[in-house]
């Protein structure tokens, strides 16, 4: 005889790895106990009939009381950020330890950390975005970081912290070497700066321009480069934020001819246009971010390409300035596209925002939603226990209402940002409840949880393998 | 407080499509009622430490009780065929319900029915073979069977059994009517004709002449015409024993343009070369199948196309045929490669071949080998209930103990073939215990069932669109 | 001191296959003596100012004195056809040896070259088309016809005289036996035969239903199956009338894989579309032909195969049948699609249309006009001495006039058919002179010449290469 | 009655593009003037039989009277490489202007210049090395220059004198703007100097491991980021001595999708693997070239590539140091693979080499020989007259024995590199005799000509299209 569960969620639609299972979820201590029918008895009972019980939404790619490439104040905290998150059905973020030029990486981790300990609701990890490579103990830092749990490494084609081909390729080369994952924003600085100067030159500065500043073959070159880098180093490397029918054809030429290459994409690819940016004054700048919202067809191409798996990640890219002097104005009301910071909201939206299509509309159905949002996510950057509904994972779980339906209005997500970039959009489907490790942190749509809840996520490195690059 | 469980497999690996789990499956009745750790009270326990609990296995073609193309007695009876597919963990099959020509397609099936409901062990479903269009209420059997949960239909493009390709599109158009796939046996019949009657001319009639007479391109000419029919007419299409490189890639490629064609390959093409045909006198004879084994390339080829998903399932494709004048040798002792019937047991063999392959020796692991032998049969033909290890789904588990070693001897196998292809060859890995929804029918490797346990599967029809063929 | 030439063209555009010499071209009795500059003395002088100096046309498809498929009889007699063809700027032409069931192939080309004989008034040489393999003395026949200067053979997948799979691999291994190129009419009968009998049954047998009749994939498929069976024999093959993308790229396919195959088009795939069969009554069977005229894109899929060498000839496949009782009307006013000859004239508006395209509008340019239309045809039929203004080569010459425009009328062909499908269409070039081995044909737009001045043209056999069918 | 040829040459047979004529070759002042039979009366006759009268060579890339990327003298003046080069069957050279960092573009242009006209005995034109882009005048310079005839563009993406992506990507703009090609040394510095560091640090700086610090993925990378940036500016670029499969499939693959590029092989990675560097002490040091030779598997793809179009030119990329303390010894005894300049001497040997393998050994034939080794340069650099055998072209016309046979010796060149990296390699087929527009530059294999004799080239500007980049 057993003893009783902690916690009973009853007659839902589990969405597991093996299909949904209309039954019972059990949990004892932080761990999912079984998946069954009639499973009993439990200290406490959540009746879910009638709604899915998804995994916790996996975030991860977010920034977090981060400064901007130019300077501008990151509005959130890792409170109001993954307060923001939880309440849209999300329970684990990896957000950057961004290191500022000179600084020692040890110390980039060891402040972001601090801060994030202080203030999260939910989990946790970092990528180490390098931007400085000859800063004290570089090698050792690296080493030693990765080795403790932080084995993902971000860098930069393009931007004022970008690395050269010759960095990147060291800090490849340095990342295989201690199993770490290389994240990259692939764009080529050179076509970007060679566009922006025309566009400038030319008195184009609008923010729609913004789009036209970063051409298609940006992205399509920098995304091959990688790609050949990775399968020359034999080192494992994602793709950041695919925005292109093309950019995401290389990822699958690369990935068919075995480079050990990964990407996403973000939902204001899947369901935006360059359009968006062509707004009256500055409004546009809402909704500026890089690489820029494309065209229809790629909108196609992309859903494409997660569903066959050449891509395998939807995360938000939550990048949150204000629009206001201390965020995307900081440059005054004639600021040209060149002096507003890219970026917008998305950690609370991601999940609602996928669900609508994806489940509501049936866009790749369910068992799709979870592997795009959370279980790919769990796997690729490995996070122990997290990302699916099975036996002995996190109990990190969402309860979805299929029936409720929500649009969007002009401030009504729980971040700092001040603005909603979805304002005006309906979506079907809402996250009512959330379980972080079996503890509830969403109770029918309200905050039940505190700060410095959320606990850091160990993650081992990846296995390195002995093979010399090709020669 | 819930009702206790039927039956508690313990400790075990238990492979689900999510996963490996390690902890304990609960039974009710003849469905799985849960999955998890510290399950219970039961009222049988079974202790599963150190050992996989595998979904059934689920064989989609072989041939039981059935006269071969040249008119040869096929050696078993479904008691004797599911006596050994059960013993090699195999707790479904799909056999064929093959029409005499000149004989009514209801009669037929009622037939192949009476014989599988006296004798089956497992349980089972039929492809019905059409070998004649013209019989009586060809049209309206054909519907009624596919409505009555036979939703899968058997064709030659060769064999003196062929249709033309004029009654491939006839057949095709019906089974798009009603909601069933059609397979199909693909190979030239115009290439093996030739290249048989210069072998035969050139007196090159010993039993390895028989690779030379089914020339690869014979498999790739019709596998491309017949995933050009699939994509023409919109209609699901299983292409049979794929054994080359080049058939392979046909499938793949058609699959990418769209085509609704999937496609399967058998132990003999992945662990054979056509070298085995080289033997002394007629003994090269035993392993004559069609298409007859290739080379080392395409043996890698195919796993290539079985890892990545362009092939989809492994079936043995288990042909009965007596090595003696019953069988193989009905044309005496000096016959030649012309006159000895095709094909080579393997309903036994095909898991323990697979799981030595797949997870002892590690080529794809645990979960891809359930997926390979049971899982995607279960999802391709329709088998409600069948093929994981899940909340709902029948209890069919087979039980396997990975540390234990066996050499196959030269008629070991429980069919009643009388010789075991695979003699000599020690696989690692074995399948102990198996379960039939709920039922022990192997106990610590001995029959623990009689013939009529098995139950005939009830097959929903496909979903029939109502795209008309392309102009 | 070299003797005078015969006959200096001066100052005209040669359009050479090393580009275009502005210059003299020689002619001493029936070759081409010398090209260059300030040539001389010569007999006689043309002055050619302002004019392009082509290679008399070469059209390699044309159905003339032969029955239809259907028992309709063909309006042109060699002397209508061959003046049509002359008139029109063509010096050779490559008809039909059209077997009839039943009969020797010896009597079918003695019969077709002595009506030739009596009738042509320029070069020729036969394709044989194989029909019945079964008639005595076929192998000893087709032996040395090839050797005796026939070095092709037609062969149809569909039709009433259509080949079987086996029969046309026969044929291709004896083409292969003796050195001659296998032509092919490629479209799967089953396809064509099955969606005919719907559209009767339908009731829908309105002239431009022929369309329907013949879907792409009949094309596709076929191509595809005839590639396949050059790849494996190592046997020359060219696919006749290619009429859409996917066909043209089927060839691209075979060719980029070393399969040894050519392919054509024809000025109705790349200048009309289905539409044109939509007329009023019976009108529309004026433009019915086999593969039909298709769409836009295909239209524009066949130029690019074309300039890119992925097809290398344009024909006319000259059809040419009445619009009257004694041709398409035979089925009388209530006819069918299905009961009305296929086929349109074309041997004398060929060269007109493509000059037009490609010279006065610049699809391609003058060298790519001459290849297509002549050179390539020379080549791969292997017609001795002709396709090119070379040194060496017989004087077969046309003059372009590009500034003259000329719009059809509704009867001005100097065939026998009593149409022309291209009535109202206006060209810019116009083949005013043409010379067939140094004889004056053409004079001013004018005949000049007289029935029995072509000669057959002896074709040496390809070379035959020993390597085996694959196995 | 027109006025007698200045020379005639018959008998022989002249390799044009339309094929090869058997006859006579007619030249009036600098020009051929006519081809044919029987030709005459001519002042000069020279007899041709059992010869192949092919166009002069052009060599499109040389390097002369120029300094080393490592400051070691080049060995030749332009007497010394033109005499060279006209011996080995050449008529036409394009060498580098290759600007000193901080040199004015016309101040380097003006300077080879005056060298070219006091030293060449053949005809000769510059490519534009570009390392400084931010000298006086520059863009003026440039507009002036590529105007002025000289319209090709040297950049390099490694060495001490590459230029920076956005470097190139404003050459190329700036090249688009006046019409002018850009030619590229393409291998990724970054992944050459990791590799390069690596070796040196492991103490393996023997001659044989520059192989190695010049790893293929340095070669395909840049390929594929090169042609990129030609298809995203709609600019022209020529890809240089491409040596590896994958380098040539990039350029193959940019070319399907219209990008345009084009690229030439030479020599030495046709006819030499990198085992060649595997030499006692420092002497494998001679056939250093960057990038390096390769494998046997690469040989066949870049004729595969050649013969099929991928490929366009064959060069030498004569690069003459001498193997002692002026040249490639500079560093001395002890030097390592990274202190010898790179380069091997072939403006003599190229066209023998190449003849003996595609007209006597008949890979290709002597009309593809004649459009790999000058017809295709002519086209692509724009040299007006030049590169083939056709009325109105330049009479560059060189004879060839095919009967000759030559094992070349240690120092038999007549360059002024002082040893012959092709020593003891036979070849059959010489060139015997030289015309450099209609006068005889070689006679019977030896000089017949002065320095000076040569003449600048003066080139058209492309073609420029107003076509904007791809936003």
């Amino acid at each position: 005889m057993s003893d009783p569960f902690d916690l009973l969620i009853t007659g839902g639609r589990i969405v597991t790895p093996a299909g949904v299972v209309a039954g019972d979820l059990a949990v004892r201590g932080e761990n999912i106990a079984a998946i069954g029918t009639q499973l009993g008895p439990a200290k406490t009972t959540m009746n879910a009939a009638g709604k899915y019980v998804m995994p916790g939404g996996i975030d991860p790619h977010a920034h977090i009381e981060q400064m901007s490439g130019m300077g501008v104040m990151n509005a959130d905290t890792f409170e109001t950020a993954t307060r923001s998150a939880a309440l849209g059905g999300t329970t684990s973020v990896i957000s950057f330890a961004a290191q500022a030029k000179g600084e020692r990486l040890a110390q980039t981790v060891a402040d972001y950390s601090a801060r994030a300990e202080r203030g999260a609701m939910i989990d946790y990890a970092f990528h180490m975005t390098v931007t400085d490579t000859v800063v004290p103990d570089f090698a050792d830092d690296l080493a030693a970081l990765v080795s403790g749990g932080n084995r993902s490494i971000k860098v930069f084609t393009t931007y004022n912290i970008q690395l050269s081909d010759a960095q990147i390729l060291s800090v490849m080369t340095q990342a295989r070497a201690h199993g770490a994952l290389v994240c990259v924003h692939a764009e080529t600085d050179a076509i970007i700066a060679q566009a922006k100067s025309a566009l400038i030159a030319a008195g184009k500065t609008a923010p729609h321009f913004h789009a036209a500043s970063h051409p298609r073959m940006a992205e399509i070159e920098a995304v091959e480069r990688i790609c050949r880098f990775a399968e020359y180093l034999g080192q494992p490397v994602m793709l950041f934020h695919i925005s292109t029918t093309e950019g995401a054809a290389a990822v699958s030429s690369a990935r068919a001819r075995g480079a050990p290459v990964w990407a996403e994409t973000c939902p204001h690819y899947l369901f935006m246009t360059e359009d968006i940016l062509r707004q009256p004054g500055l409004e546009g700048g809402k909704w500026m971010c890089s690489p820029p919202q494309r065209q229809v067809a790629d909108q196609e191409a992309l859903w494409s390409a997660l569903l066959e798996g050449d891509l395998q990640i939807v995360s938000s890219d939550h990048a949150p300035y204000r629009f206001d002097e201390s965020g995307k104005l900081s440059a005054g009301p004639d600021a040209g596209f060149h002096e507003i910071a890219n970026g917008l909201p998305g950690l609370e939206t991601r999940l609602p925002l996928m669900f609508d299509a994806m489940v509501s509309q049936g866009r790749g159905g369910p068992a799709a939603f979870a592997r795009l949002t959370a279980t790919a996510a769990a796997e690729i950057y490995g996070l122990p226990q997290k990302g699916a509904l099975a036996v002995g994972m996190h109990a990190d779980i969402t309860l979805w209402d299929p029936e409720k339906t929500v649009t969007y209005g002009a401030n009504d997500l729980h971040d700092n940002v001040g603005y909603n970039p979805w304002v005006g959009r309906t979506v079907t489907g809402w996250p009512t409840d959330v379980w972080l490790r079996g503890k509830r942190i969403v109770t029918d749509g309200a905050l039940t949880t505190t700060p410095g809840t959320g606990r850091k996520i160990d993650r081992p490195t990846l296995a390195v393998t002995p093979t010399a690059p090709q020669s």
